[in-house]
């Protein structure tokens, strides 16, 4: 595999935020992929922490790097939660979801007490929508979800794989929403979550605490969210 | 089975205001119950309805009844759901979910024009809460979502059934928060709703228009809610 010089910077800065006996939340994805290989490196060097996985693929990766990963059951919080995003603003409001994963990367980042995104210099955008926006929806009576969900004039379509259904960790369906532009996330986040039948929508937004953005040449630029 | 008065003097009324060519969607419960029967007695009489049900068991009841029911595919709308609840007060906000089906109820709820509630006296009350409000959260790393509704003091405890826990018709676990007295239902709401890890909860606000109160003389009340 190439490595992603950007990706890796990212990654390898929001690793050293890690410090001795935290309990850390592991997020999905190609970006999220190399802070697990560098928590890897970091407990063989001696870091005693634990964990808690976003995915399944994620906590089979961290085992495999020699992490400890803990029952949910074991842990009352998480000190610090990486994670990689599709698009994030400025202001550190995200889109994620595009892997499946949103529900679940989203309680972990709601129970820490930071989240660290991680991301290469294309996801960091002026306006959030021009990726499709992920809503996890229940299967039964979906077809008068996608109904509510089209009143908002937010262009849903049932994702699909292999021509089924894409179905979640969680048994759910995922309507992806072609918005173009998200003119006010906060006031779309609440319409969609109001619409029983919506588990969960992938806009992140007053979760994420830090953003590291890595740069082709290996660099990284460091943002924090004004409150 | 002995007849309850109050119930079906709620349910025969509310069947009244069904007329020939609607879609109409089916409650889940003891006064449900009623509707059903009554609706059956129409259908025989001639009436042509749809209808779309809350549950399987209450699928299964108008099925024998002779009420045709249609899948959601099939429907663009729904013109009238009847069901019950487990409290209500003047301004018409309910607490439902007792039985667990808060979710399927709350989505056909929402699709349709006109929501009738259907209530003995005993539901009536002048603050929500004395009855557990049922939360219905995602299983995977439901202690950390146990823990966020903790934090809001809603006193949640996870609801078992012959010592296991219940699992709703969606594969998910139920928080029945012991609250007392709910000051701001339209704020809680929200709070929970927001919570990720919450799928939905019981208090059903802004979707019922009609409440029908039928009490032990066989007589009725009918309340409209004021916007």
């Amino acid at each position: 595999m190439q490595i992603n010089i950007a990706k890796k910077a990212a990654a390898d800065k929001a690793a050293t935020f890690i410090e001795p006996g935290m309990t850390v939340g592991l997020g999905t994805g190609s970006t999220a992929y190399y802070v697990i290989m560098r928590i890897g490196e970091m407990v063989k060097e001696g870091l005693e922490i634990r964990a808690v996985a976003t995915s399944v693929e994620s906590e089979q990766l961290a085992k495999a790097q020699g992490i400890t990963i803990v029952p949910f059951a074991a842990i009352s919080g998480i000190d610090i939660d990486i994670d990689g995003a599709d698009e994030t603003d400025i202001q550190l409001r995200l889109i994620k979801g595009g892997g499946g994963a949103l529900l679940r990367e989203k309680i972990i980042a709601a129970a820490a007490g930071r989240m660290i995104v991680i991301a290469d210099e294309s996801k960091l955008v002026s306006q959030l929508g021009k990726f499709p926006l992920p809503v996890e929806i229940i299967p039964f009576a979906h077809e008068l979800t996608m109904h509510q969900l089209e009143k908002l004039k937010v262009a849903p379509v049932l994702r699909t794989r292999e021509g089924q259904l894409f179905i979640t960790d969680n048994g759910n369906y995922i309507a992806d929403c072609h918005i173009g532009e998200i003119a006010a996330p906060e006031k779309l986040h609440a319409q969609l979550n109001d619409i029983p039948g919506v588990v969960e929508n992938g806009l992140f937004i007053g979760l994420a605490s830090t953003l590291i953005i890595g740069t082709d040449a290996g660099e990284v630029r460091i943002y924090g969210r004004q409150d």
